[in-house]
């Protein structure tokens, strides 16, 4: 990549979601809520900052596309309050707030679920977990076809295009920031109607080896490889991703690539591949872990679980067949099995969150996860003491709660990008709590010196590491969690963005700085209408 | 690797299956049949022509083992004409014939049940053939794991003693050919015990990317790639397979690996990794195609299937899942709807051989197989036409017969090592048939530029493959298949034996040739009782 010679660009993110949905409530108002998750707060610290940078994400409410149609399509710009809301000019009165300049993107419903529910989830999505049995899935007929064409190509398009509009209101020259696997065709097209942007792609999801991508038709994976290789960096959370990443573009392409420069040539450009292991709010979390909200739950579960001879173990996650978690309740079955001395003694504390109940892939494992809990506890209750404790929800103080007095937190998925839940936990426990924690895990990278490994497709090797965990040494696991909680508050949130925008030689700045801007009259700046 | 400097070593095998099995009749006689294909071919072609080449395989039966154990468990030298007997000496009268040297090792049920049935198949082959759909296969229990130790573990130790004794018995230096995933253990324990070996390993199946051997636990991984870095030369049917070994050992292992080079280092040795594509004995396959019984069955098919206006469409396989017959036929129903025109006027013939229907995933995928033809005749069919023509059994004339007389060979494997159906049937097809290939078969890397590609996951692409094939113009026909039995011709059976031999510089001789021997003293003989 050759940085540009400016060291302040405008920025332009792409992410299918936001940071802000609104709603219409029952009086007929407008209401809005603000995204949660680390990825949110880090790029809306960025955006608030740079009064014209601009976000550009899917309406994901009717409320949103009436927003967005009220203003013509173009971005409005709305204050970051605990009560977003849109301001009425482009410098209106945000009562003190950070604002930030959002572009929705209405798309059309049906191009829309060909997009997202047939294309990204659940074939990227599988795909790129190694979720398919290959004997007969997946199966790719008309139906899949016309959702890519009419779907995920479209849809990119539209996205591209939205883009592009945001670039050329900035002169053509901006730090354009492309999220995840909804998007992989957008870089390319805005590679080639704004040539001198600055493009970088970051990836949240695992990116698997050449053989993997083989499941997609030759025109399906060369478009999602040309696509990414239309921006200038691709990021990924490993270094093994990223490694892939550059392998595919040789083997699926016939690219030539430098595994130890980890770029790759296309025509005369070259291509980086970077890893910058994503992390989480520090302060924020352990604000909420300090709320009396928090509090509550946590007295509550010290009743329920708590005592000197009693231990817990937490599993939080989506009910994502990715996330393992059938293997993990077989792996605490075994654990009770080879130590009766556990009965009575131990709790398995499993939040779970429901998701993609649409799709019947997922509905048969939310129900394979409840026939296993059901077979454990019948096989092993009893005397007032249920084994697992399954509750479906989705409760962030309860979780937060819940991490700060486990004494084991089982993360066994077998495929997942980073995984937060890890990260999450050993900034908030209070009880010198042992991570267990797959090998599998993006996270594994920064924390699996002070974890005990899990091999999450090995259920005796699960349930031997959850008893090591168990009856680790009390300064052991002191330790290592403290180490842990070290290692995270270092590579927190902020540091993940920053890496990236120092590799890419840029300091963001606003549009109007005559130095970022390679067109010599100063540029307008008609998306912010 | 560093060939030694002899060019004559006398040479030991390694299969799992072997060359000859001995039976024991109603009027209790002992016989004997010789194993069938190019690979049992090829390497008794060679250990024919050398009187003291050993070849150690298990004791497939109970006549196998009752052989193995008159003789003290030693080789036992067998005339190899039609049919095969145990000569009384060790230079007995075979008639003329030749002969070979065989060890049959006999292994405790088991042992053997748990290494065959438990791990290679279906653990390995599903691994390596991508077949696991990870949400909940594979699991890994206390079963898994005395099989690996009890059975994988133990078995490859037994045939690694077998393997030890015969390079022994002819002085400790010979070159050594291990073949496939049942052993690769032994490798490690032969280079220990014989340093002075010249070990070589090939893979008859695919080997896929780091990704998919994480889905054994680390000291299984481990075991499986310091057993392959044993041997001087670890050999696959493509470069692919080649390359994801190499990034197998540098990502599992640490180990330094030159993807230019194909090499890896261990320690102090240099380990390669080659790729030498199997083939056919295509005067074998001409001489059956040749026969009256081959005659007789294509002079029925065409009387079934015959006619001026009227195509076949074969395949011939195991009810492998690997094999994507569901899919095929799925293809074919696909194919059927978009092309009215075609009823009555095309067929599909499958020759199946039923198999490892002890095996749930394989029982289950039959049943499947089953219920789709059903669906297909039963919404296309009528009139005297049945779409597809479904056959259950293992008869190679009626498959050569087929071979010659069809318009189109369907390969759509979703992995194959390398595919030998579709060099078998372009060498003796009569009708200017076109190949339908796999892009995931070994044998695209040879024949892909002479046939209609085919992506195995893509039933609309391969159902639109289907009818390019059958539309395509004679001349183009021709000259593909002409092109593709000449590729054959050129590489077959005996140059890829010929050239792993020269690759790794030697002539093999035998243990009698004073230039072999490291040992100054002549070698002894004990294992050739």
């Amino acid at each position: 990549m050759t940085p540009p010679e400016g060291t302040d660009l405008p920025v332009v993110l792409l992410s299918h979601r936001g940071p802000v949905s609104f709603e219409r409530d029952p009086e007929g108002g407008r209401t809005a809520s603000r995204g949660a998750g680390g990825l949110v707060t880090a790029l809306t610290g960025l955006v608030s900052d740079l009064p014209d940078a601009v976000w550009v994400c899917a309406a994901a409410s009717g409320e949103d596309a009436a927003v967005a149609a009220e203003h013509g399509g173009r971005a409005v710009r709305v204050s970051l309050d605990a009560e977003p809301r849109v301001l009425d000019e482009d410098h209106g009165d945000a009562g003190g707030a950070p604002t930030m300049r959002l572009r929705l993107v209405e798309v059309d419903p049906k191009a829309h679920d060909d997009f997202y529910t047939v294309i990204a989830n659940p074939l990227l999505w599988f795909l790129q977990h190694g979720m398919y049995g290959l004997a007969l899935d997946p199966r790719l007929t008309k139906r899949e076809h016309a959702a890519w064409e009419d779907g995920y190509v479209a849809v990119n398009r539209q996205f591209a295009d939205a883009v592009v509009e945001e670039v050329k209101a900035v002169g053509g020259r901006a730090l354009v920031m492309l999220h995840d696997y909804h998007f992989y065709l957008v870089g390319q097209q805005v590679r080639e109607q704004c040539p001198e942007a600055l493009l970088s792609f970051f990836l949240h999801i695992p990116w698997p080896g050449p053989d993997a991508w083989r499941v997609l038709p030759p025109p399906w994976r060369e478009r999602v490889l040309h696509g990414l290789l239309g921006n200038d960096v691709v990021a990924f959370h490993t270094e093994g991703f990223a490694r892939n990443f550059l392998l595919s573009a040789q083997e699926l392409l016939g690219l030539p690539v430098d595994l130890e420069a980890m770029t790759v040539r296309v025509g005369d450009r070259t291509v980086a591949a970077r890893h910058y292991p994503i992390s989480i709010d520090v302060a924020a979390i352990r604000e909420l872990a300090a709320s009396p909200e928090v509090a509550e739950h946590a007295a509550a579960l010290a009743e329920t679980f708590g005592g000197d001879d009693r231990q817990l173990i937490l599993r939080v996650d989506r009910t994502d067949p990715s996330k393992n978690i059938v293997r993990g309740f077989e792996a605490f079955g075994t654990l009770l099995e080879d130590h009766p001395e556990l009965a009575g003694r131990v709790t398995f504390l499993a939040l779970l969150q429901p998701s993609r109940q649409d799709v019947p892939e997922y509905a048969d494992y939310l129900a394979e996860i409840g026939a296993t809990v059901a077979r454990i506890n019948a096989a092993h209750g009893g005397e007032g003491w249920e084994p697992v404790d399954l509750r479906l929800g989705d409760d962030l103080a309860l979780a937060v709660a819940a991490y700060s007095v486990c004494d084991v937190l089982m993360v066994n998925a077998l495929a997942d990008g980073m995984n937060l839940v890890a990260k999450e936990s050993v900034v908030v426990n209070r009880r010198d709590g042992v991570l267990a924690l797959s090998e599998n895990t993006g996270a594994h990278q920064e924390l699996g010196a002070f974890a005990v490994t899990l091999y999450p497709f090995d259920i005796q090797q699960q349930a031997d590491a959850l008893h090591a965990a168990l009856i680790m040494d009390g300064a052991l696991r002191r330790a290592r969690r403290e180490a842990a909680a070290r290692v995270v508050e270092e590579n927190d949130i902020a540091k993940w963005l920053h890496a990236q925008l120092s590799d890419l030689g840029v300091t963001p700045g606003p549009a109007s700085d005559p130095g970022a801007a390679s067109d010599p009259e100063p540029a307008s700046d008609p998306g912010a209408g």
